[in-house]
């Protein structure tokens, strides 16, 4: 597997484009994506399990039934969400504008949205921007798409990887966004706003793109917090056109494991790039949590440390507070037995079967000084572990989401 | 039912007492409370559900087995968790000073503590205060016992009633600390570092005794969340000594109920005081689910909304942003059906069945202006209601607990 540069258009046949329509108030920033094929695609989604779902979710779950797409148009600066019919109508012309331009039906015309709940989209806006926003797709457009899913992120997010599939060149590539109300728990095919576009030429079965999907999700976005908010728009796409003539890839071959395993790395690439990027966090921490009871506990103990306000607000500040950590994971509902957890900051063990391990306040206070930290919890009661990743929780976190829309 | 002065002294043969012996850093702040009876007590008490808990907890819970206790001995600026052994021997050496001093047997001394975790106590400086500490026990002592439990709260929290049993008056006093790593979920008889202490004078049985506090503490302590934090330490303890020489109270009769309403009254009292003395809080906030499928579903949902770092963080702000909590809702685990939906804001009325009523800004700004804020989510799927009560989530709450310990 090579890293390479391209995002989205790095796969052969793939175009993408990025204007400014005016959904924002901002007169810089862009707002409205659009990615294509030149060719029809093998297509899997994963959606937020939120109940409460914007419009995009349903349309976008309800195109994919047929596994099948052709291109993904996506808004930001508004989630289309809690809008009711009108909300759900203005998600379907959007898809039926960029059909009708490119010549193909809705239906294969995913729809992503990203931004403030509860608004209605200026759909006048955006039908009025459609054919611009096509004018400008391109083979180099994918840092321009990548720039207009953005909402509060610092840094637009691309990532591109070439591997070999048989004697052929296959290439995956991806945009992605993600800085608040960020805890992502995807299902396929079910329900981000974490948004995640991933194109490639590869030539793939339907039932092997939606597992490599599945697994990619759950491995990565599904394992990472900002703020424990979990988005009613957060959505993962991946769209496969076959261009690169490769042997077919079918599941559990060694061919389907280098895809699948290229698709990871990216997402995991991806989506520590959205904790790197996350609402004023200063620190990028690692969860570990080992010989946990079962996996579900691991996930649990993992994702109570990361959720803690009491944990993030000790790494804001640098303070080597391990007592929170372990109160975390006892709160968590996970089988804990303090007799038997270890805790370690860094490579420094500071807890011993439920008895402080007594260390130098200067090396432990090094630790939490770092931008990357790690926390390791031996559960000591099974066999099962995880990892997970988040941000801490800053005054920066705060003023950002609590200052008016807008 | 009345309210009274007099906190935990206010119930006929109680003293108490509160002195600094050195735990906490400030040469100002008390660190030693004492709470006794003149006279043995039918006791009970509610212990947090964290299973990584203090020593004292263990201890406390195992001193209650028969029921009877005559003293309460409580430090704060240390939590004596995960301490070990060790930990464990030093809240049986505060007993023992305690019954040694008093004439009484250790296991009828209940012990708390609240304060920094994996620390082990300062011992020989409180021994050597119990005779202090015993020595300042009055009938004008509850403020002192008060001030010597608080850690970050900025004020002591003390309440008393007084009802009628019959023709006898009966007293029920408390106090009560609690101001970050407040979730507290206590089950009777098991396991806040919310602390409350009360007293009574009624003459009750031990069933009924325990039956009001287990109901009291699931009405009140367990429906608040200042950060969704669970303490290893959280307590409520609960000393009748009978002096009210009233008929004796069984469960089930009217005296119960009398007995239970104002157990409940000064507990939510004490639990309301706690979230207006909260951590950086600059807001009070009531959560009511209505019309949830499950007893389970309603307490989620609302603690789910109570506890978004997204919905605090626009209470913080004054931002009316009501999509943040639809979206914690939807994402809690309990039923939700969007076209279902209802969202009020205090009393105005945003969403109905998933759709926005639209309100003019300035209004709904008001309401988001105040200090005191209800947030009522109608979920319209059931029959059950709860109300849950919270605090914003302010940058001085993040500053207060990134700030390195002292």
């Amino acid at each position: 597997m090579k890293w390479i540069s391209g995002g989205v258009t790095a796969p052969i046949g793939f175009l993408a484009s990025g204007i400014r329509c005016g959904i924002k108030k901002s007169s810089k920033k862009k707002d409205l994506a659009l990615i294509v094929s030149q060719s029809p695609c093998d297509a899997a989604g994963a959606f937020t399990t939120n109940q409460v779902r914007a419009a995009c979710v349903d349309v976008t779950a309800d195109h994919l039934k047929d596994h099948r797409a052709q291109a993904i148009v996506a808004n930001s600066g508004n989630a289309n969400c809690l809008t009711g019919e009108a909300g759900r109508e203005n998600t379907l012309k959007m898809a039926k504008a960029v059909a009708e331009r490119l010549h193909l039906k809705p239906k294969n015309i995913l729809v992503a949205s990203t931004g403030v709940i509860g608004k209605q989209l200026p759909i006048k806006k955006i039908i009025q921007s459609i054919p611009v926003l096509i004018d400008g797709l391109s083979r180099k457009g994918s840092e321009h798409a990548a720039a207009a899913i953005l909402t509060t992120d610092r840094t637009a997010k691309e990532v591109a990887v070439s591997i070999k599939i048989g004697r052929k060149n296959v290439r995956l590539g991806a945009i992605a966004k993600g800085a608040g109300m960020v805890e992502p728990l995807m299902m396929v095919p079910r329900h981000a706003t974490m948004l995640c576009f991933v194109t490639t030429d590869a030539l793939i079965t339907q039932a092997a793109l939606r597992g490599a999907l599945q697994r990619a999700v759950r491995r990565t976005f599904n394992r990472i917090s900002i703020d424990g908010d979990r988005s009613t728009n957060d959505m993962t796409l991946l769209l496969a056109n076959g261009r690169a003539e490769n042997k077919k890839i079918v599941e559990k071959t060694k061919e389907f494991w280098t895809f699948a395993y290229a698709l990871e790395s990216m997402c995991l690439s991806l989506a520590k790039s959205m904790i790197r990027d996350a609402e004023g966090a200063t620190k990028f921490v690692e969860v570990v949590v080992r010989n946990a009871a079962s996996k579900e506990d691991a996930q649990t103990a993992a994702r109570a440390v990361a959720n803690s306000s009491l944990v993030k607000t000790a790494l804001f500040g640098g303070d080597p507070n391990w007592g929170r950590i372990a109160a975390a994971v006892g709160a968590s509902g996970s089988t804990v037995d303090q007799k038997k957890l270890m805790i370690y900051l860094g490579r420094e063990l500071v807890l011993r079967h439920g008895n402080r391990v007594q260390k130098p306040s200067a090396v432990l206070n090094r630790i939490f000084k770092r931008r990357n930290i790690r926390l390791l919890m031996d559960l000591g009661v099974g066999k099962y572990s995880t990892v997970f990743w988040t941000c801490d929780l800053s005054t920066s976190y705060v003023r950002i989401n609590s200052a008016y829309r807008t």
